[in-house]
């Protein structure tokens, strides 16, 4: 068994990381971080109340780490990069898998630019591997350091990349997005209570979000008007792709997707006579995508979970690739 | 007190406008009809139990509306065409406010192509006016048949209206809208079914919903997707309308929509500097409109009720130009 | 016009109040009051844009309120003893709405067992009146300070007040309550986020909630075992009553909560054969009672909009009552 | 493998037993039978897209279980009585566990009072065992027909059965139960609506519902008013249950519950720290007892999720029990 440790498990994508290893075949969760809940494993998610396998919750100390073969850090961005560059001195060997946007981005110019912080990492940001395997598989196999991609950028990039050889590359394109209230983590903010989320609907960083930079990167589309909502959900994120275009008739454009996405379990691509709806991803690691052809209109909806492909569901399926397991071990 | 009549008091809308028209100062509710609730005035909505002054409620017939100034229809699409021009026969002096989408659309032809059914009334569809008080109210204060506009279609127009005179009147337009379950109505289908639609979020429609008909109709953009969607909330619609365009500033397109609806009391144009949400209109006749130019792009998001300005609301506005009372008179 | 400040604006209970007082015609809302959004009208509920009258936000000063006639205090409990004890030294003839506990209970004694704090304010509190009219309307006439019931308390009480002269005194009752998120205020603790809500159901407090003490003190039911539950919506309170008791048919039962409930305008008994549910009651000020006898059990559902009657509604109410208006008026 | 059926694949307990048995290692659904989606595999819950392997949905007849070795029937009640009889002439070694009300009764007289219809099958009726693997396992193992309880009355039954030979057997007892939507099915009834269970909460059957004969048949408890409500979430039962009792401290109570049901591995008997909350049970087939002692009350919150262990997860449990598996087989 791959001995895993889990830093930051008070948060939503913590606390899926558990929910899922406790099922995997091949990984079992030996320490558990958090600086919140640390001594508290009562706190970990109430539904974790029957499985009694897991261990305390510590503190974190990159020491504890010396028996680990792989670490998910599930701590917000800034944060990763410290425990990134400290943990490579004294343990050579582990495998990290980070869930924040610290290594996401190739250049540290656009990091900075894009989180108004400094990057004190270039080094390893160098040696990170996108961990969006449908792209990177390969690279993820040898990496020592995959960078978990951002949940809005995981639905755009996988609606987006077959098109992303075809001559919309250059043209304006709209992703109208929504997200369930997870997405916004655990974090004590009034715009997150219930009162503010139950019952009404709202757009936020609009044309502005910074998981655009994620999309520019690995797609090439430049002319992007990315607009997120929040949906008064828990979990579930649908990216509606438009594009103004009559170069494809719907067969050629379902066949030219199921193509690209023949081989890869998690990327489900569904006729268009579907009604794209969340319930059809939630609690799974899919992405479910339908693409349409309407009077001279490109549409692509895409589906996932934003806890499961969106965030901990990938950050295991990266896990598995980089220990050599089947990509869809304990997730299926 | 002018004596107003409603046809579908069953419904949604019509026992939305019972709720409004029982605070109305000048409009008094003097018959109730509905087929599905004859006799049944304990089946209104069960907030009115402390209204003791409402009419019983009777099956539908022409001549019960002999003494009414006002009848408000609130039946299904066909329903109403039947309705009006029997009515028409018996009383030449009632008015009409027909909430349903008979009298919308200026030509048979095109209602025909769009519901896939013959219009039966010709003459009174080219007598009829479209009721968006924005744009026809001196035409709604002489009419007697007023054509109440979809819902999905006022938060459009309404959004697209100042924009409808420029440049992108013939560029491609995405229009992502979403709204609340209120607008599918009370009848029993299984995908309005409180299982189908909580906790999860859907796409339905895309590209073909009716009401482009009215979209193309009133504002002459022709090159539009519209793609509405299914929120798990009650009443409420977002239209968020994007075009790839530098042609304006903000604040030249924020001046332009002040100036737009400066002397209009129920839309309101918020700063960019807003995020929409639909707490800002829910319950109220208000449409928000809140203008944005981004990166060469122009993104306008407009927001009302459903079932208040996009419905019930709008028909009692629409009511008040009619009997020239002041057209906020009950409504704020 | 009465000149009226609110203490306390930011949260949801003085929201509410601005929301009805600027409907209030007798009422004006002259100050607004408020340490975390001092100056920043603009975070005041988003659906009050089309509303210009309202004053800006200030921080308290005793000072700024000698020219009020009306002050309601929607603080947390503990802030208001102090407010009032330095307001009352100032301006002898303001009167005082609290909407903290502060002064509900009869005794210090009491007030310092449940509240576990010390009650620095021993006078006021013996000449405060327990704002329920439909059980002090004549002291709430003559009082300057009126403590407005908690918002289960006024459920709980209205619904048993009825029964508070019969032989069911001494008896065991269950009250198993219900209440929306907004009860539990705007303050930002995890579980009040909307993922910890969201589709879901809990328990809390059982047997232990503080609303008890002015439940016994105010019915001197002794023997109550009343159990709080947390419903994800965002207001109503629905309070199930059940006793073991054979002593009324359920034609005697219903008779005695019409006569006892027949002239007071905001409690409404409906016949049993209805279904209790908050859509009765949600927005409204009044308090729905369904009175049944079942197979030898006593069942009473009492429904409130803990925004509305259990709090900001209610004390409109009472100022109403303290100026000597209508009890209804603004509120209807 | 055994070779399962399911009559009834178009309800939320159908889909809900497909869901749980596509990862069953020893059960293979082998036929589906529906005579609303007869050959519409499609109209199966979207988010079984992804599995290639569900045979196509038949119209329901006789001989097509000839080869089957288990049929579950997730149908109306009345129906199974037809049904069971015919197939139990054609095939005397089929396992059935029957979901619906038919069979959980010992008396037709009973059934016939409750249900307001003819029993026709009291031969099977006498011989079926009530599925309820907490107190019938041994039956369970050699029955041929097992009689799969309600879901209020599991969650009733199992928070009162440790109850069952105390002091409190005669003494009143309230349950307060609320529970999901899906407890009501996918029938399309008007109080189903989105709209009329969101955003609000209602009681309904007080007093009357039928699974209080269950109840009072397996737990011997004779005066309980059981008290159901209609909460707007799609899954889930809280039942709290209060007796007025001085008889047991906190200790002995959780003694007793610990004790009782220390062998049943999908029973959790939580200490009284902890708050009950449905997150706790959803989607699990655990039932979740929480007993507390407080000042002279004992009161006993059951949870369980209304469609796992308050229907399809109990009716896997009794068929791994009936074919001599691991009872948990397939429900961990």
């Amino acid at each position: 068994m791959i001995k895993a440790g889990i830093l930051g498990v008070s948060g939503y994508t913590g606390q899926e990381l558990i929910t899922w290893l406790l099922k995997h075949p091949k990984i079992s969760v030996t320490r558990l971080f958090s600086t919140s809940i640390e001594g508290k494993a009562s706190q970990l998610n109430s539904s974790f109340f029957h499985f009694n396998e897991l261990p305390d919750v510590e503190l974190y100390s990159v020491d504890k780490c010396n028996d680990l073969d792989l670490i998910f850090l599930a701590v917000p961005h800034t944060k990763a990069m410290a425990i990134v560059s400290e943990l490579r001195l004294t343990n050579r060997s582990i495998r990290i898998v980070d869930l924040s946007a610290d290594y996401r981005l190739n250049s540290v110019e656009t990091y900075e630019s894009y989180y108004n912080t400094q990057h004190i990492d270039a080094d390893a940001l160098n040696n990170a591997v996108y961990g969006l395997p449908e792209k990177y598989f390969d690279a993820i196999s040898s990496a020592y350091l995959v960078a978990n991609p951002g949940c809005y950028a995981t639905a755009m990039i996988l609606g987006l990349l077959p098109l992303s050889s075809s001559n919309m590359i250059n043209m304006p394109i709209v992703i109208d997005a929504k997200s369930g209230t997870s997405g916004a983590g655990k974090s004590l903010k009034q715009s997150s209570l219930f009162c503010e989320v139950h019952d009404t609907f709202s757009a936020y960083s609009t044309g502005v979000h910074r998981h655009t930079a994620e999309l520019i990167q690995e797609t090439g589309f430049s002319n992007v008007m990315f607009s997120p909502h929040l949906l008064p959900i828990n979990r579930g994120i649908e990216a509606a792709i438009y594009v103004s275009s009559s170069d494809y008739s719907e067969s050629q454009l379902v066949d030219m997707y199921d193509l690209y996405y023949k081989d890869h379990p998690f990327v489900q691509v569904l006729p268009p006579t579907n009604q794209p709806n969340l319930n059809m991803v939630k609690n799974t690691n899919h992405c479910v995508i339908i693409p349409k052809a309407i009077d001279g209109w490109v549409v692509v909806f895409s589906l996932i979970d934003n806890l499961v492909k969106g965030a901990s569901g990938q950050a295991i399926q990266n896990a598995n690739i980089m220990f050599g397991f089947d990509q869809t071990t304990g997730l299926i």
